[in-house]
This record gives structure tokens, C-alpha cells and sequence, in this order.
């Protein structure tokens, strides 16, 4: 028995309302259980379906013997709400769009996951469903990361699909992502003789003048063309109003071609701040677009026939490269617009949601 | 009936030993009350005083029918400890210091004035001896302003000495203090999308470059030299490490001479950050030197036969301010070399301190 009831999920709903119903649980990285005790608890219901658990990670896979077994995967978690959340729905038609947190990144992939599980009695490959956590905090705490980790057979497939935000669209490959810690030092002292001390912030302008002076590369790698960025993500300093900081921290965060290894992107980032004490913190390698691989090309040809459009580069970090590390190929394919994710105003157009759905569904049952 | 057994002090110890007890009850702002209990019990002790409590501020005085009625202040609580309490004894003979937290700003002056409030029971002039708490924090919490809204009798007197550390010496008036916070903001986005957004952190960097930039002034007031000071004191910004920051707050200290008021403090600093959002958070008044009323120059007189020197302006903003506002004459005099205040290795020479307690005695007993 648990104290409160948890939230209920009708996978048999519209796409909408199912997407709907998903953003309206809050589940900012690493307060996933109620949506993951809600996704359990609704798949548990699907008799055609195993479904395990680890932490907040919900996988659920049928075992028809197909001669494929395919991994579809999405992160269940958001970056915080910022008072978008509970959804709202606005426009008409074609304009029509689902408004609020998770709508793009990527609570309407995981509705059409959700959706897919529970009517797919009878997929053409084998499906495992995979709803994993803390995706949006440090790679180290990565809910897919931890399964490699410790249920490895759980994720065992031919081909992997995330439902990531690519506007219904296809993507290959992704960036690599970096973090590193500027760590400014200085001395502190009382405010009223500021000239016995030296001051750490002061000495963090000419990081922020450097990075502000940054111009980013594009990079091209098997055809695809990779944008990158280089950017302070936080900046933390001194101790009291009336102490002169003997120390400030600028976090950067760099998003890296998947032609770079983790080491070049590094003394990439080493480089443009030499001079300073440069930490690096958290790295996860990128994942080249990996498109000639039979099993990408023949979900391309299905899935582009019902969409439209041509393979694209991703430029966010995402786990394909995970799959891409343990040799599987994978692509990103999923509802939203990602160059909405994370802002306060994230919205997903309601026919994304709907294209992406029968996307996969035609794949399927191809 | 308290849970804890008080710290106990005895005000007829050497005056080291009562130093290093005061320094070793931790009392950081807003968290006075262990030592301000421990005060007002060694105070209720001496039957030719009469203690009064308000918040962590402690009163203790004689009714002795005097002609003249002097204050004699300090503040009790400290900056954060970061490792240096408890107190430690270096040196020998003339270069005994005792090394801690608190020893400079202001806890051998609180160990001065608890000496001589339980020594003298026949004073020549009435004595108030006042004990107040937050005075390293907002002006608006500061126990001694907070006496003066609510208790304004209890501060009624002919002239004022606040004990805050001058090296021994004697120091007339304070520069101001101005704090404001600087906002930046800009456009969030995901990291992975930087050109999307707009780094509120890196718009930082043209505050900091001109704050390290600036040049503080020496203001000459009635013939004693402020010197200046303006600052960043504390940085913060970003959400997340994958979200381009769309908000970052410097704030920044100024310390002003007494003949700028706090709006002209305000001006200064607006026109030097011109073109960015500054807003004035919390400001304190200066007070002119003062050194020119007669019982400022009576206790100048005595006190400066006991220790030499020459008066010198106080640079640290002080609460002789805030007599300085209600028109009575104020001086900063007490142990404790100014420029280690808040340092990690605040230490103050033994010497001082006996001299500070020998001249105030001289000055009491006259």
C-alpha cells in the first residue's frame, strides 16, 4: 500500500490527451517517481508486455521471437518547471499545439511510446520500450547509463530509436558534451580596505570576455553538418556582501562535433582559457551519424516515406550515443521542435505528435 | 529550564583568557544567541548593574546619578568561522597574538567592555554598556539600528565609543556602505542550442572588467582621508548545466566617504555601470570625523595619553553612524588590527588589547 494515490495513465486515450496527461506529472530530474510508478503501473496492465523495473526506469518488451528486436527509448524527466506546468492547449487545426514543460524534451515522445506499447500486440520486430530518468543532470546519473551498467541484457537490440525532439524529423549522430569548472582564486578580506584583498569575481570578467568573444564552429562529419557551442552555465562567487571573494566558479559547458574525442574537446576548451585552472567535470562523448548502417537505412526509408524530409545532423547530446557506444545503431526521431527545449515557452505541435506516432506505427507493423 | 547547559564567562579572568572564551562561543550573524545568553548571565552577576535583553542585544548599566551618561558599544557576532575557531596563542612576550575568528572584529573589544562593566562598579561617568548582534549582515538587521527603534532610552548618552578594532588607535567617523545588485539578463535556451538564446552570464563580463578597472578614490573630510572602495561581492547566475543562462546577479559594495551622501553613492555607482540594471538593495550613511565636540576631545585626550598617536579616519562603515544620526558624538576605539577583520587568519596582538583596556579605564576613572 502506498500513502498517495498514484497518478493513472489511459494509454488508450488521443495522443494529445495521453501527452497531455504525462506533462501534467512533474518529474524534474531526480523527482521521476510518480510519472515512473504511472508508467509502470499502466504498461503492467498490457498483457502482451514484460515489464521491469530499476530505480526510475521503466522497460517494458514483448517476446514474440521475432528474428529483430528493437530498442525504442525516451527520458522521463524535464529540466524544472518554471510555473509551465499544468499544460495548456492553444491554436486551431494545423496550428494546434500542446503548451508547457516536457512537451518538447520529450514528454510527447514518450506518449507515442507509451501509445505504440500498449496497442502493438504484435510489432514486426520485438520491441523493447525503455522510460529511463536523470537524463537532463550529470551523465554519470543518467537512468539509460545505469541500466547499461547494471541490466545490459535489458537493453540488448539490433536497432535503437530515441524519441528525442527532432520535429518529427530524422537525426543522426549527435554532439558530444562537455563540462569544466573556471575556478578563479583570490584573497579575501573585509570590503571597507578592498585594496588588502584581491578580488576572484573581478578576475572571472576577462573568462566571460573570452567566452562572449567565442565564435563556434560547424563542423561537417559524414555528411551531416554539426553545430557547436561554447558557453558559461552557471557562475557562483564570494562568501558575504562585506568580503572581498577569494573565490569564483564559472561553469562552461561545451557542445562538441562527434569528430572530437572527449580528450580534444577538453584541451579545446583548455585552450581557449589557458591561463586558467580549468576542471573538467562531466563529459559524454558524441556519436557519429551512423546512417549506412542497414538497419538505420531501412527505418529511414519507412519512416522518411511517411514524414517527408532528409536525415539531418542532432545537435544536442543525446543517448544514441550510449547505443552508439555499445556498437548498436541508433537515430533520433521524436515530436517538438528542439530549439524549444528548455525554454520557458516549450510548446509541441499537435500534428507532430500524430506523424511521429504513425512513423513508428508504419515501421512496425511494416 | 534549557535544554543545554550556557557557556559560561568569567569577566574576572586575565583579560586573554576572557577573550579567547567570548571568541570561542561561535556566534556567526543570526546566530547569537549562545554567547548573548551567555553575556547577560555574567552581567546579571554584578549587583551595581542593571542588564536589559532585547533579541541577542544585551544592556547593562550603572544608575549612579553622574552628570554625564556615556555608551560604550560592540557588536557580537562574527563573519563565517571557516576553520579558525577554536582560538589558538602564537608568539611571545610583545608578539603574543591570539589567532581566531572574532579576536579582531570585535571580540577582544566585547572581552574589553565585559572587563571593565563588571571591574567598575564606581565610574565617573554613568556607563552603558552595550552588546548587540547582526552587525556583519543588512543594515536592516542590525541589533544596535533595531535598539534604536525600539528602545531609543536605553541609547540616550553624551557621547559614544564603539570598540571596533582600530589597531588601539583612535578613529574618527566612517565611510558609507552601498550595496547593489546589478541585473543581467538574457534569453534561456538548451545548451546544445546556444545562437538561440542570449548568455546573461557572459553579459556579466563588461560589469566586471569596468568594476576592476575602476580606481577607488581618497576623500580628504575635515581633515582626516577616507580611502574608498567599490566592488563585486558575490556573483550568481545560470539555472542548469545544459541551459544558457537567461539571468545573473552581480552584487556589488561600495564604500563611500562621509561627505557623499547615500543618494550621491547611488549616482556614483549607476554612472559607472551605466547601461545596466543597477538597484541600491541596502545603504548605510557615513559619519563625519566628529572629533571636534568636546567629549569626543576629552576622551581623546585621555585616552591618547594612555596609547600615543594621533587621531586617523575609520574606514570600515561602523555603527558610530548610527549615533552620529541621532547627534551624538561617536568614536571607533578598540584592539585588533583593522585589515585582518575577516580574514581566514584574523588574529590580534595581546598587547593591544590590555592597552585598549588600560585606556578606557584611565578614561572611566579620571
Amino acid at each position: 500500500m502506498t500513502a498517495t494515490t498514484p497518478a493513472a495513465l489511459d494509454l488508450r486515450a488521443d495522443l494529445l490527451t495521453l501527452t497531455r496527461a504525462v506533462c501534467d506529472v512533474p518529474s524534474e530530474s531526480g523527482d521521476e517517481t510518480a510519472l515512473a510508478d504511472a508508467v509502470e503501473s499502466a504498461l503492467r496492465a498490457c498483457p502482451h508486455l514484460e515489464v521491469l523495473r530499476d530505480g526510475d526506469a521503466v522497460v517494458a518488451r514483448t517476446a514474440l521471437g521475432r528474428p529483430t528486436r528493437v530498442v525504442v527509448a525516451g527520458h522521463i524527466d524535464t529540466v524544472p518547471i518554471v510555473d509551465n506546468v499544468p499544460t495548456r492547449v492553444e491554436g486551431e487545426g494545423a496550428d494546434r499545439v500542446v503548451w508547457g514543460r516536457g512537451t518538447v524534451d520529450m514528454k510527447a515522445g514518450v506518449a507515442v511510446q507509451l501509445a505504440l506499447a500498449a496497442e502493438l500486440d504484435a510489432p514486426t520486430h520485438d520491441v523493447t520500450w525503455v522510460f529511463y530518468d536523470h537524463e537532463e543532470v550529470d551523465a554519470d546519473l543518467n537512468g539509460l547509463g545505469r541500466l547499461v551498467r547494471t541490466h545490459p541484457e535489458w537493453l540488448a537490440c539490433d536497432f535503437a530509436v530515441l524519441c528525442e525532439p527532432t520535429a518529427g524529423g530524422l537525426e543522426g549522430g549527435c554532439n558530444g558534451t562537455l563540462r569544466a569548472e573556471v575556478r578563479l582564486t583570490g584573497v579575501a578580506a573585509h570590503s571597507a580596505r578592498a585594496w588588502t584583498g584581491r578580488n576572484a569575481i573581478h578576475a572571472a570578467g576577462e573568462v566571460l570576455r573570452r567566452l562572449a568573444a567565442y565564435e563556434a564552429a560547424s563542423v561537417e562529419v559524414d555528411g551531416l553538418v554539426y553545430r557547436e557551442g561554447l558557453n558559461a552555465v552557471l557562475i557562483t562567487g564570494g562568501t558575504a556582501a562585506n568580503v572581498i571573494p577569494d573565490a569564483c566558479v564559472v561553469t562552461v559547458n561545451y557542445r562538441f562535433a562527434p569528430s572530437r574525442s572527449v580528450e580534444e574537446a577538453a584541451q579545446h576548451v583548455r585552450d581557449l582559457l589557458d591561463g586558467y585552472d580549468v576542471v573538467v567535470t562531466d563529459a559524454a562523448p558524441g556519436a557519429r551519424p551512423g546512417l549506412d548502417h542497414p538497419a538505420a537505412a531501412a527505418f529511414a526509408e519507412v519512416v522518411l516515406a511517411v514524414t517527408g524530409g532528409a536525415p539531418a545532423a542532432k545537435l544536442g547530446w543525446t543517448d544514441v550515443a550510449r547505443f552508439s557506444a555499445l556498437g548498436v545503431p541508433a537515430v533520433n526521431f521524436g515530436p517538438g521542435d528542439p530549439l524549444l527545449a528548455h525554454k520557458v515557452d516549450e510548446h509541441c505541435p499537435v500534428d507532430q505528435i500524430e506523424v511521429s506516432h504513425a512513423a513508428l506505427r508504419a515501421w512496425l507493423t511494416a
